[in-house]
């Protein structure tokens, strides 16, 4: 480990502001001392970036494909040395390195496969109607291109999945895009190795110097300067709602706005529908309490609010699941101030009016372990005061009691926007309650029955994403193979000579990729 | 005629602000007294749209598409009254009324083949996996749904096409999305006989009231207070950048920030490569003089800049497009102010240093009537003076005379985002510049062989749309089916129970939609 940037397919480290990653678990920092990135870098690495933009996206869906999996395979290859890093700068436990550096492993072959299967291109073909009344017809013919250097923040809860090489990384090089890492601070090592992996990828397929680099930073300045450079063409980031909202506002005020995809906040309200709750209150309860505290509770998708009928089922299932969330051994969160914010978030929660602590764990004499614990409240507290629509990062939830379907259903409707909404329920309850589905379906991206939001899919189907504030743009999912379309812009070509299209979009359709021509998908050439 | 506000299936007309139209061939107030919409008529707009918007997004394909279908029956049975009105608020001819109608139809019976066809939900399912290792895999479905109410600001330009019932429109009805157009004053009356056919067609085929609105404006007001109301979920819009920009940043600011899709200035660049230019002078010269007066120069494809590398060549075509554009009747503009704009514009350009004109049509003594030109300038002053890059709406166009092929890939590098880019070759020559194409593509949504940039297909293969400023989001058209992509996001559904997902998703496939399932496209039921 070098603490360097790497600018291209050059470390360096020019800069004067130096930091260390820390150590949750033992309570210290790591050894390695990190450079963020000066001025001078992060103009070379935008200034590389730019110019192997051109060559980069040019190249076919097999070539980046290649590129794609070897950054797999070189993850792997990095193997103990990239756990006990991400160990050390997480406090995440191995189980749980392994688990996301498969799922990173899984993402970037899953780009791979769609670069070289084409459907992204959503390629479409109208041939020329020479003949046509009044005017003829031209030949059109449209794919989607790369939109060019997209910048990448890492995640503070994913040092692996959506960092580095994640999710943003995989899907923007899958669109052609070169990419720049602002790497998270609390995780600089795991990002530097990831991206030691990444270059000797791009070296091994011969991939132009500049499609990756990876910046240090301490603070938020090197990421506000990526922002707002004119290189720059979109941004990838998730975390907080402050921090997404602020990256988002310095885009909207640059000459050329850009797009900036930022997944943030989100509770992921569950309701409980009477009868289910009444037939299962005990295993609600237990799957809930391993849901609320999964990965120390720091998923995006964690239950942050369950939400019920006044009953005495919905009072045993509280009592309840306040016991079984003590029974768990509390964790170690990733860094002391998300363990300071996460103490303090629920100090703020309870001292609202109408808040009743249920139950938390003990406080462990481990450094940084979270104290997990469920509050509860009424419906009519709970709409009157929006602080509670808050999430407080970390292993808690809040269990609302309503007073009828009525007023859970009103909660939802005045609910901000949701990555999740689950729904626990008997079948006939759901279909009795059409207004209620209607309801989460306006709030969220993703509807879940019967089981819990934690686990996010990487397929087609997965929409990670949902109304503002859980994103800055529903209309793309950041998780699975359509989050490509975030880094893509449609260009056609009228009357071009055959020979000198694109590939994608010659008549004898070389790829044999999916076309829609004259109206109809076809993998078949035009004669 | 009314002047009256179109809200809901209602007609109000509560405000105090009155205005008229103007027929610029007259040069006379139009008859008609229109009254802008007032505060209380907006929030009743918006509020009905609200309503609305649950039903109206969950009626299947096919009743969304009769009432679209509906929709072009009910413009059509205007007849010649819509046509008369149209031509004493835009003082064009006669034949350009019937064919801007003629391309409205089309459009609307586009998109109501395209809601019953069903690929634009791009419909994605992915099958459990009971035993996958280490967890199971869920039932997950994807399809895209409407946003939610959308305002669309009519177009100065396009009374019908991008106006009342034109493209955003049309797009935004098919995605589910209640629309809320902001008329423009120009043209207010056509506006006021198309909300008409909307809401009859509405009527008959049973939508529920506050699908449609149509409210008068004469200033910014109306527009602004639609933008940053809290309802609104999305913005249509087609005119100068400086409007598309001050809306843009209006929502951008917004609390929950919405997509503002704003297709703004281009001048359209198009390049003589010398073979070709050599081989076709005159016929060049006479196909741009068309193009550049067509509609009077006021289409957002006009070629308003014509690229050549100096040669006797480009000197002959120089002086032959001079020549032709005299020969072409002057041809009244749409409205005083344009046209004094357009005066204005061209007095700044022919001010700038290095600038020649090289014709003009003499001036015509009938009211707001174009005075076209063509003027020409070195490439060198071109790239020192980004004033010259500027769009001059009317018909006018500036050549440029380029050192080599060199500075010509050089300025097309320093041009903003354009809707087209045009290249008059010979094949040889398109091969054999391939840094040429590049530059080109990145800069534009469409590129032209051989042909003219006026003119917009409808069809799926269309890019209307391009790097900003040409547009605020050039991830997607604002032109063709794929422009209802503008207006839905996609939501999962996770283990949901078969007969509780919509139609769409169902096992069964009963609209018999082309979904991927399991990662292959297919209309089959799963069984």
């Amino acid at each position: 480990m070098t603490g360097k940037n790497q600018i291209g397919n050059q470390l360096k480290a020019a800069g004067t502001i130096k930091f260390r990653t820390f150590n949750p678990k033992l309570n210290t920092e790591n050894d390695c001392i990190f450079t963020e990135a000066s001025d001078g870098e992060i103009n070379q690495a935008l200034s590389l970036a730019q110019d192997a933009f051109g060559e980069f996206r040019a190249m076919s869906g097999e070539r980046k494909g290649a590129f794609l999996d070897a950054i797999a395979d070189e993850i792997l290859a990095l193997d103990d040395e990239l756990i006990q890093v991400y160990m050390n700068e997480s406090g995440l436990p191995e189980g749980r390195a392994k688990g996301e550096r498969g799922r990173t492993i899984f993402q970037l072959r899953a780009f791979a496969n769609l670069v070289c299967e084409g459907s992204w291109l959503e390629a479409r073909i109208d041939t020329a109607v020479p003949d046509r009344t009044p005017i003829p017809k031209s030949d059109l013919r449209k794919m989607k291109i790369g939109i060019g250097p997209i910048v990448v923040f890492g995640a503070s809860n994913f040092p692996l999945a959506y960092s580095t090489a994640g999710g943003d990384t995989a899907s923007a090089l899958a669109a052609g895009c070169p990419v720049i890492v602002k790497s998270h601070p609390m995780h600089a090592g795991t990002s530097e190795l990831v991206a030691r992996a990444v270059i000797k990828a791009a070296e091994k397929t011969g991939m132009p110097n500049g499609v990756f680099s990876n910046l240090n930073s301490r603070g938020i300045e090197v990421g506000t300067e990526l922002v707002k450079h004119p290189i720059v063409k979109g941004v990838g980031f998730t975390g907080s709602i402050r921090g997404g909202r602020a990256l988002f506002n310095l885009a909207a005020k640059r000459k050329e706005p850009i797009p900036v995809f930022a997944e943030m906040g989100s509770v992921n309200p569950v309701i409980l529908m009477p009868e289910y709750l009444q037939n299962n209150t005990e295993s609600i309860a237990k799957t809930y309490a391993g849901s609320i505290t999964l990965g120390t509770g720091q998923f995006c998708t964690n239950p942050g609010l369950i939400l019920g009928v006044k009953s005495d089922a919905l009072s045993s299932f509280i009592e309840a699941l306040g016991n079984e969330i003590t029974e768990i051994d509390p964790m170690c969160m990733l860094h002391p101030t998300i363990a300071t914010n996460f103490e303090n978030g629920k100090i703020k929660l309870l001292e609202q009016k109408g808040i009743k602590l249920v139950n938390h764990s003990i406080k462990s004499s481990d450094p940084n372990h979270a104290q997990q614990g469920i509050a509860t409240v009424d419906g009519g507290a709970f709409l009157l005061n929006s602080n509670l629509h808050e999430e407080v990062f970390g292993p808690f939830s809040l269990v609302v009691q309503c007073e009828d379907l009525d007023q859970l259903t009103h909660i939802i409707e005045e609910l901000d926007g949701q990555l999740t909404g689950t729904i626990l329920t008997e079948n006939s309850e759901l279909a009795a309650n059409p207004a209620l589905i209607r309801a989460m379906q306006d709030r969220v991206g993703r509807l879940i029955f019967n089981s819990v939001p934690t686990g996010v899919e990487v397929c087609p189907s997965m929409s990670h994403g949902g109304p503002y504030p859980a994103s800055t743009d529903a209309r793309f999912t950041a998780v699975g193979t359509d989050s490509i379309q975030r880094w893509v812009r449609p260009v056609s070509y009228q009357d071009w000579p055959n020979e000198l299209l694109p590939d994608e979009l010659k008549n004898e359709n070389p790829l044999a990729i999916s076309r829609k021509v004259n109206n109809a998908d076809t993998r078949d050439a035009i004669s």
